[in-house]
């Protein structure tokens, strides 16, 4: 089915929320085989509403929309689908007792207005709100299907899927629902993934193959149809299989998951800890890792040795190895071999991972914005180090260089 | 100006990532006197992509692209606009030229598909990309305005602000420009602003007063119609004024930066340094500080002390206040002071400051998620412990948390 989705509110064309609502849906459209083409934002205003909900009904077969059915002159929806369908606006009494129920409990004098809150489109069939005050409304008209929801997403998103996705799955019962797989590559960049997969996509038909990226990993989605997991993996196998053997040593993990949480994954698993020395990454990836619940199993913790003088009182780097005529430096493989080690002595850890390098804007020792160092010390095990030339600014550099410290610590922990 | 956003991108409709970037836009179109009546999402997909600039460009004087600007087949954007327009894409050379540089830097293979990136419609101006490799378009068509951004907002937002903004101020000759300023504040929620504020903002017209929040930090844009910042000044100096008098205590900026900038500004300004020790917020409230570029001149660095046996280690903490019965635990107010004070002789800072709480989803040592210690010590004075109960998930109160340690710390160094 194809739906389209509409958020009604001048909020959101001020700039003053952000639209999660369109995302919340689309996600749980897609994953039920409801295809989003188009979302759209309008504002409180009946003329651009009513072009909006033509629009969507002459291109769509279902029409998600959200917000506006509150009790205020703003609040338009209902009104605007009633007059585009000819229908009457009539009281729901279940919405209307749990309305006034509400007002006598909190002991408030209630206005009138609040009993546009219970009104709902002749011949549409309610959708309960188990968490606010507006009763929802699913209706067809000329074949295409209509659903309102509320724009709060605490009242939104319990509606939907208690009540919307059930009367949407009534109307698809010949569909084959959708089966997809994200596969998740760290340590290439998506332009070097593409390339590599570039026939793949071109002649992809079923499964679909749909590469994106975010800072430091990039993500495959490989979706078919079938009737179950079983079906949908053995449907995926070929493509994924031919993934594997080209980008294998990338592929980090079968789920939608950031590389830390797979990094601490197989460190609980072996019973071995990590802790990390960080400079020019500033904090970023011990946050990286601390936001993974659970994370104090193996992560003991860091330390940020952003000033040289850090670097020197507490991993011991010594002073002629980062300054003076000739030194190697802070940003260089011998501060990051040292300090990767030196986290193993001062913590107890079995991982130490260190990062030194120029996040910018400016240049360091006469080394270029971009350059970074990620030493990686384990116990009885030669400590590596690894040449990174990054690009962007400094955000990017901090993401990247954490990105890639991780991913190094997963390739090791991949082969031990 | 009547405008639109058109964000490209069907990883957008299938709920994998949220359109911050339409908010971004909104807001900062509407603090410029540029009116969003709708903001459309599209796949990539050439047809509809075509069908949604057409519908724009016949009901807006502007239209905002987003996305699709990528090196990759599924990166459409100027594709489509060209064939709408009937203008060729030509190479900007110097955005060739960075592309070359960088992958030339990098040492890596540079793939034929990043040549679409220097690509833009002939006659049109490039927008510069100063965080990435795919140059931006703006050009006027048949008296529509259009602006192609890329889609990573840590592209789109410097390219937006320092570009694009000065092409479409270009246009605007005859209006009489907005003036706005913000003030920013920390260490109050944002229902209780508002609260403060309720009967300025109701009555509200001329300045407006927009109030908005970001986490553990609440802006308030004043803005107003004037011909110069002298009259600008002038006209919203009752407003502010005010403001100050309900809210001064917690007003740290009137410009539009983080409180991390403040504060480091103040540590330099009277030659001071600071050090850190997290423990809930595990590494962020370095990240924060050290995402301020020139942050080395004052932040020594940090201590991340996830596991009692390192704040036990780096940090001296008693084993018998961090564990065993009736002792007072890491989530304490004891242990945020020795970690703070400890800081100190550690480092050698001016300033300590320390982090130690429940950031959840479970509780810990029997306390609740959201209780927070932060500890704040200082050369020659007494060390204090501020106890914060914050609300939210994991990534909330880590945020939370860090931004009060800095208001915090701000506090202080106002007093100082």
């Amino acid at each position: 089915m194809k739906a389209e989705i509409i958020a009604v509110g001048t909020e959101l064309l001020l700039g003053q929320i952000v639209n999660t609502n369109a995302q919340f849906l689309s996600r749980e459209c897609a994953a039920r085989g409801i295809d989003i083409y188009f979302q759209t934002v309008v504002g409180d205003n009946e003329q651009r509403l009513l072009a909006s909900l033509q629009l969507a009904a002459s291109r769509a077969d279902v029409v998600i929309c959200t917000g506006g059915l509150g009790p205020t002159q703003d609040d338009l929806t209902k009104d605007v689908l009633a007059s585009f369908t000819g229908r009457k606006l009539v009281l729901h009494e279940p919405s209307m007792d749990a309305i006034t129920a509400m007002f006598t409990s909190r002991g408030i004098h209630m206005v009138e207005s609040n009993r546009r809150q219970a009104l709902m489109l002749e011949g549409s069939d309610p959708l309960q709100n188990d968490t606010g005050l507006a009763v929802g409304n699913a209706l067809t008209f000329n074949g295409t299907h209509f659903v309102l929801l509320p724009g709060p997403p605490k009242e939104m998103k319990p509606m939907f899927m208690n009540y919307a996705v059930p009367w949407l799955q009534s109307l698809m019962t010949d569909e084959v629902p959708l089966y997809s797989k994200m596969l998740k590559f760290a340590g290439i960049g998506e332009s070097n993934l593409e390339h590599q997969l570039l026939d793949l996509i071109q002649a992809q038909s079923d499964p679909t193959i749909a590469p994106y990226a975010k800072e430091g990993e990039v993500t495959i989605r490989l979706t078919t149809r079938a009737h179950s997991a079983a079906e949908g993996e053995e449907k995926l196998k070929a493509t994924e299989e031919e993934i594997k053997r080209r980008l294998g040593e990338y592929l980090y993990a079968d789920q939608d998951v950031p590389i830390e949480t797979i990094v601490l994954q197989l460190l609980a698993e072996s019973k071995q800890t990590l802790a990390v020395a960080e400079s020019c990454t500033g904090g970023l990836l011990s946050d990286l890792i601390t936001a993974v619940p659970g994370s104090s199993t193996s992560f003991l913790g860091g330390i940020i040795v952003y000033s040289n003088a850090l670097k020197h009182k507490l991993l011991d780097v010594p002073m002629e190895v980062l300054e003076g005529e000739g030194a190697p430096g802070a940003v260089s493989s011998e501060t990051a071999v040292i300090l990767a080690e030196q986290l193993l002595v001062r913590t107890g850890s079995d991982f130490g991972i260190s990062v030194t390098g120029v996040a910018g804007p400016s240049p360091s020792e006469g080394k270029p914005v971009g350059l970074v160092y990620v030493g990686l010390a384990q116990k009885d095990a030669k400590t590596e180090v690894f040449t990174l030339q990054l690009s962007g600014n400094r955000e990017f550099i901090k993401q990247r260089a954490a990105k890639r410290a991780l991913y190094q610590l997963w390739k090791q922990l991949k082969e031990n």
